[in-house]
């Protein structure tokens, strides 16, 4: 498990200054590293009580995911409720009395207090604003912003979104709950918190990225799961933001999680809101309701084939609303970032509040104002909706109209976003045309206003809600203008589907999700089809709004794969050529020269190849052990055989002995594969200085010295060096390496996840003149790739294997160059490319 | 795309002898092998066109698949409705008149029928037997089973599969669905066939291995799609069974294809049966029917939390009862490889018959002797049911029973597999303990003997109905004798679930499967939790039933992962350093010798490190060639460094420059680069003979000269090779390697996926002193790992990146070994391992 190179670890930004100012690292990701693989490994046996463990850790994230959620769901519910109450009681009386400015002050008093709470909470925590997913989704494809999974943020997060939905902003929860999944994820398993010092038992297990990155993507699942009860879309939305290779073991592992986050969250809703223990009826906190042809009529359908040709309308449609909805969104976050942001912070509390205020002003003055009175439908028709939840009547509102009418605005602007997303699909009263195009249009442009306001806000919600009226528009028309036999909730379904998918632009998970949130597997390809023509449409004008946030944060995110035209450019020409390396022995003064003017985050560990290695041998042991090792590193195949030949005799078996019959024969003294090796080490002439200096790589160096020949032998992590320094490993010049103190698995992980840095080392304990070891600690055999190989086979390597930094080895095994994250995204690709195209 | 190395196509047994007697082939898989990678590529801008013909071949594939389910489930249909209403008519009137052996005949007569014919369809292509699950598993793993994807197999199977299930075998259609699909998916892109020459249209895409193992893994996903009603389902199970790394382009195609299948299968069922051209409401061809309480009943609940202690200990029963299931059917599989497959072929159709005539006679004797006379529940609660196809009370049957009762027995076994199901998990009226134990112990016994009988048979429907009948007597057992209040469907569904996990032990996909066919999510937890029981319970006796089959043939299948265990191994203890290869510039009469005389299917290209090359270079075109070839290919840091300064000069732009100028100064003449490597070249003595010799390897080299060290530059297959000997490529040794013809991509590919074999070869049209250059045509930049790799990072970067050899390159670029399949299969490194321990 814990094998060398192959850790599915998170990888940090490379390569960055080290001014770690709080907003520059919000933007450009942590510095920090962590380890690619320590020698000193986890026991075997201790891997099925890991495994154990694991499951067990899965089913805790579940369960604390889905009292989260609960937690969240019940004060929204309570507060919203309170809210909607007063007011609307006030309204009531208002109308006759003409005090409505009254109702207004209190709708204004209700949602400024609960936004202003919202907004300061994300004053203490500034990650947890916004929906959270673009943080997750670049630290699921290995890119850390700092304080992403801390509990602090959580907290914030939690209470945040608890407060900026029931102060009625257009935001959704379900960003939000995503992200506190994946906190959850990230710290339980930890079972100590650097936000809360006091927060620490002895639970040593899971110490490594690859691990915490498992959890993450497991309790971001747990997230989708609550929210949407959907756990197999949770499962798949991991897979879809997260994996780059399929792990059926973790995937199981997910699926389960996001199954007890889903039921965890059924069990006490369907307890609390039927009193109903043990029955599980409430699946997820959104919930679509069941879209259902009234029993008798046998000529209802949901949906035909002909209505497939107005849903790829709509998708069309859809993709342009998102395209323009993210492009104006876009506008906006870079207008933020470059005004905003960079003034004082109550600015931002500031903004809260007018959005707040603008928004419960419109919410008031159109369901005023603007609504229609429309019919109620007869009541037989549609009473056992809602899968066992409140009515679809219960939720209408009667401002101004008659006792048998029903004020449409109000009905959409003055409720839940959930309770409106029930009406619009599944009232069969119809909503008016004006009403609903005057409803998108305000929606549209407030939520667009909204997301990316300093408070935590999910934009799930909200798409499907201004989808969804888009969606009865159209039904609308075509049901009362043309007269068609529709089922109007579908259209409005399609329509949130389609609005949703060209706005977040995700395909498989969106679908499974829409698909497990409607109950009913029939919509299946409707929701494919206006999702798939959704985001193509869209992908034509921008990227998704998520991908947006991402950009503009300035995160080196991975994409999926490389365009084909990058094909015409190799590893050599975009690797990192100039090197900062150390030798397998080097002086404490050495490494701590290059630990202190340097930020790389590992080192590959290499050898010279001169030609008088033979004179120094005998004078000093550095380069005397430097010598040693690089001539036992080389594995020869005549050595290799002779050692299989040797370990042969031993073997009982006969099997496998006859292949080396023939050869015992023609063995020769053991010396042989020594005297190769010597010969090889000869083959360099000695044009540079420098033989295993004692110095770091000096600035004055002419190129030739600069680049000369290094055989390429392991990479060494920055923190492992410091570590090493730290903990004192290294031996005295007069004694053998061996002398060197070892250190644990534990011992090297124990700092997990931050790592003391080389600023914090008392140089005062260390004795510059000691020789440190690093081999048993570095990481021999990494993935590495030839000069040649072609971009997408590099990209595939190093996203799907996770990793951070790839050498560059040429065929005679030096290295040549390494390639880090910054190496292989986009910008940077489509530079070396443009350059490429200018030199040729 | 197309990049070196990293195809994900399927690989084939490596190194194994050149007999192919067809029984041998069936066993152990093809012998031939497709290219890696061939240089010519296909064209940068025709990327697009070819996406979008994907994305229409998917769209087709699913079609057609969904048709083929419709063909099959029609005809089954139609037969079955025959046979039961003649047979059932007869024992109606024989009741009276005691006539009874005469329905019985009547009965055998129709069966025995039915399975001749779908006997000798598997005679006539014999690996359409089974449920072709086995083999898709192995497909999608890499290992190709001759004929497996071809017409002729797709036309027996779906034809058979359609007899097999009218003849009332104990057999399901679902996996010869997923077969029957995989084979539409590799062939329909192909635009020809093999068993009918005629089909061949002129459709040059996708003419690789990757394609080709797509479009099987999206064609297996709409079988399941089809067979079930999952696309969802559908598309994990291809995920589950074939992918080594999770692609989102081709993931988000394959769920297309599936909803595409579903669809279709659904629009034309519901215009037939219910002639309602347009509706979807008959999703898959096995249905589940609607579990859901009858309406007015508010205390009713599908399962509550005490239910699911009972799941697990369900779970735990179905995970021995599929233990012992699977742990009978193999040594029965044992048997017949023994002693049925080595005799004449008509034995197979004779055991068919007796098979089918053992079954018939039990079915019938059961339900005439054995039925218990059981009251029919009132008609008004469960009319519903079925959602929209028969009414549950249609299937029952009365076998001298009296008018308000039916005969339970008979219900079960006088009926098709699937109303069975729909009768154990809608049926209100109890089944007696007795008859469900008796069908149970019948049906268990009879089903395990009928898997492997040599017709197209499927595994699924009757596990689920061996399951149900277990979970329906335990609901018995708990609701009439404990007298709790449960839901008995629920509890028939989860005993299906469990056996059929204990027999299958699939995972994420068949959690997915059963609750998209239940089409109810909240059975979602407590199918999982069943089904992770009954697999781990089940894993600690035997394999899955599909994973034993694959066993018994003995398939080189790569699991998921290594145990971790095996990580005490290293790429040196399991690679096989015993080379063949060849050099970048070798002889015709070279390559003939080499491809003649040996079975391996890639070679890799290599130089030898001599110091006496300078010496041969004038004299000998061949040895210059070759040494120019080394010389060339190694790429140093301070000639790349130096390229990079020159290139920075011709860029316009100053961002990249300044990194450079400090460098430029230090420039030295160009010939440095050249120099270096001259030195490099001469750094041996040379012990050898042979530099770049004329004949291929000799029998008589010693131990040194076998094992000298090689540098590695690419690797070159056999097929490869071929193709460039039969095409004549290779120039003459008075002249430039560059007068060689060149081959493009297509024509490199023109043959697949049957590459020539260089047996065809006619060798008197060569010219044995010609030289051939491979070097335009290897894959000069294949993934390679150090010998001192663990094991668990070996089979990771093989198994992921889809890989059929593996270099494994020492620290200097020598190759050392090489790494295929059959080093990383678990018996391989078991006896490496045991090996280890000892020789320690």
């Amino acid at each position: 498990m814990a094998c060398c190179g192959n850790c599915f670890c998170c990888q940090c930004c490379c390569r960055e200054g080290e001014t770690r100012t709080p907003e520059e690292l919000t933007i450009l990701g942590e510095i920090r590293d962590e380890e690619d693989e320590i020698l000193p490994r986890k026991d075997y046996e201790k891997a099925r009580k890991y495994e154990a463990i694991r499951w067990m850790m899965m089913f805790a994230i579940g369960v604390t995911v889905g009292l989260v959620g609960l937690f969240v769901d019940f004060f929204v519910h309570l507060f919203t409720k309170i809210k909607f109450t007063v007011v609307g009681d006030s309204v009531e009386k208002c109308s006759d009395k003409g005090c409505l400015p009254l109702s207004l002050l209190e709708l204004l008093a209700f949602n400024m207090t609960f936004i202003f709470i919202a907004s300061v909470l994300v004053l203490i925590e500034p990650v947890a604003a916004g929906s959270g997913i673009p943080e997750i989704k670049s630290y699921l494809n290995g890119v850390k912003i700092p304080g992403i999974v801390r509990l602090r943020t959580f907290l914030c997060k939690a209470a945040g979104v608890l407060f900026s939905v029931a102060g009625g902003l257009f935001v959704g929860k379900e960003g939000p709950m995503i992200h506190s999944g994946a906190i959850v994820g990230a710290g339980l398993p930890q079972f100590e918190s650097i936000t809360f010092k006091r927060i620490k038992f002895d639970f040593p297990y899971f110490r490594s990225d690859r691990d915490k990155r498992d959890f993450v993507s497991a309790g971001a699942a747990a997230g989708v799961a609550a929210a949407f009860g959907a756990p197999i879309g949770g499962m798949l939305f991991s897979l879809e933001e997260g994996s780059s290779f399929w792990n059926q073991a973790l995937t199981w592992k997910v699926l389960f999680c996001s199954m007890s986050a889903t039921f965890t969250l059924n069990f006490f809703r369907s307890g609390i809101n039927f009193s109903k223990w043990g029955s599980f009826q409430l699946p997820g906190l959104l919930n679509f309701g069941e879209f259902k042809c009234p029993d008798g009529d046998t000529n209802c359908h949901l949906w035909t084939a002909v209505d497939l040709a107005f849903f790829v309308l709509m998708g069309v449609v859809g993709g342009l609303l998102g395209a323009l909805f993210n492009c104006m969104n876009r506008k906006l976050a870079k207008y933020r970032i470059r005004h905003i942001h960079p003034k004082a912070k109550f600015i931002r509390v500031l903004e809260s509040l007018l959005v707040s205020m603008v928004t419960t002003v419109v919410i008031f003055a159109a369901s005023i104002l603007l609504g229609e009175c429309r019919d109620l439908s007869s009541p037989t028709t549609h009473n056992t909706t809602l899968s066992g939840s409140e009515d679809i009547n219960s939720t209408i509102r009667r401002f101004f109209c008659t006792n048998k009418t029903y004020n449409d605005m109000a009905t959409l602007f003055f409720n839940p976003q959930e309770a409106a997303i029930h009406q619009l699909f599944h009232q069969d009263g119809t909503f008016s045309p004006m009403t609903l195009s005057v409803f998108f249009l305000l929606y549209f442009l407030l939520a667009c206003w909204t997301y990316g306001v300093s408070v935590p806000s999910g934009l799930f919600v909200p798409s499907l809600l201004c989808g969804a009226a888009f969606g009865r528009l159209v039904s609308n028309i075509l049901k009362v203008k043309l007269g068609m036999d529709i089922y109007s909730g579908t259209f409005a379904l399609i329509g949130a589907a389609a609005f949703l998918g060209g706005v977040v632009r995700m395909t498989i998970s969106l679908t499974v999700i829409l698909i497990e949130s409607t109950n009913e597997i029939t919509y299946g390809l409707p929701i494919m089809i206006t999702l798939m023509v959704a985001k193509w449409t869209g992908d034509f004008f921008n990227k998704g709004i998520y991908d947006i946030h991402i950009q503009l944060r300035g995160v080196p995110l991975l994409e999926w794969e490389t365009e084909i035209e990058m094909d015409k450019l190799t590893a050599s020409d975009i690797m990192e050529p100039n090197l900062t390396y150390v030798y397998p022995h080097t002086r404490v003064q050495s490494l701590v020269s290059i630990l202190r003017t340097t930020v790389y985050h590992a080192f590959p560990v290499v050898t010279e190849n001169r030609q008088n290695e033979q004179d120094f041998m005998k004078g000093n042991i550095l380069v005397s052990n430097n010598i040693h090792f690089k001539k036992s590193s080389v594995m020869s195949r005549a050595g290799e055989q002779r050692r299989r030949c040797q370990s042969m005799k031993s073997y009982p078996s006969s099997e496998l002995r006859n292949v080396c019959d023939e050869q015992n024969a023609a063995v020769e003294p053991a010396e042989e594969g020594e005297d190769l090796l010597q010969q090889m080490l000869e083959r360099r002439y000695a044009p540079y200085p420098n033989l295993y200096p004692d110095q770091s790589p000096s600035e004055e160096w002419t190129m030739e010295e600069r680049f000369r020949p290094l055989t390429f032998h392991g990479l060494i992590l920055r923190s492992q060096l410091v570590n090493l320094l730290i903990r004192g490993v290294c031996y005295a010049e007069n004694q053998s390496s061996a002398t060197q103190p070892r250190l644990s698995y534990a011992e090297m992980t124990e700092d997990y996840p931050r790592y003391p840095d080389i600023h914090d080392l008392d140089l005062t304990l260390l004795n510059p003149r000691m020789i440190v070891d690093v081999t048993p600690y570095m990481n021999s055999c990494p993935y590495t790739v030839s000069p040649n190989t072609r971009i997408s086979q590099v990209f595939n390597l190093f996203r799907t294997m996770g990793l951070r930094h790839l050498p560059v080895v040429n065929a005679v095994g030096e290295i040549v160059g390494i390639i880090t994250r910054h190496n292989l995204t986009q910008e940077f690709l489509v530079a070396k490319l443009r350059q490429h195209y200018i030199t040729i």
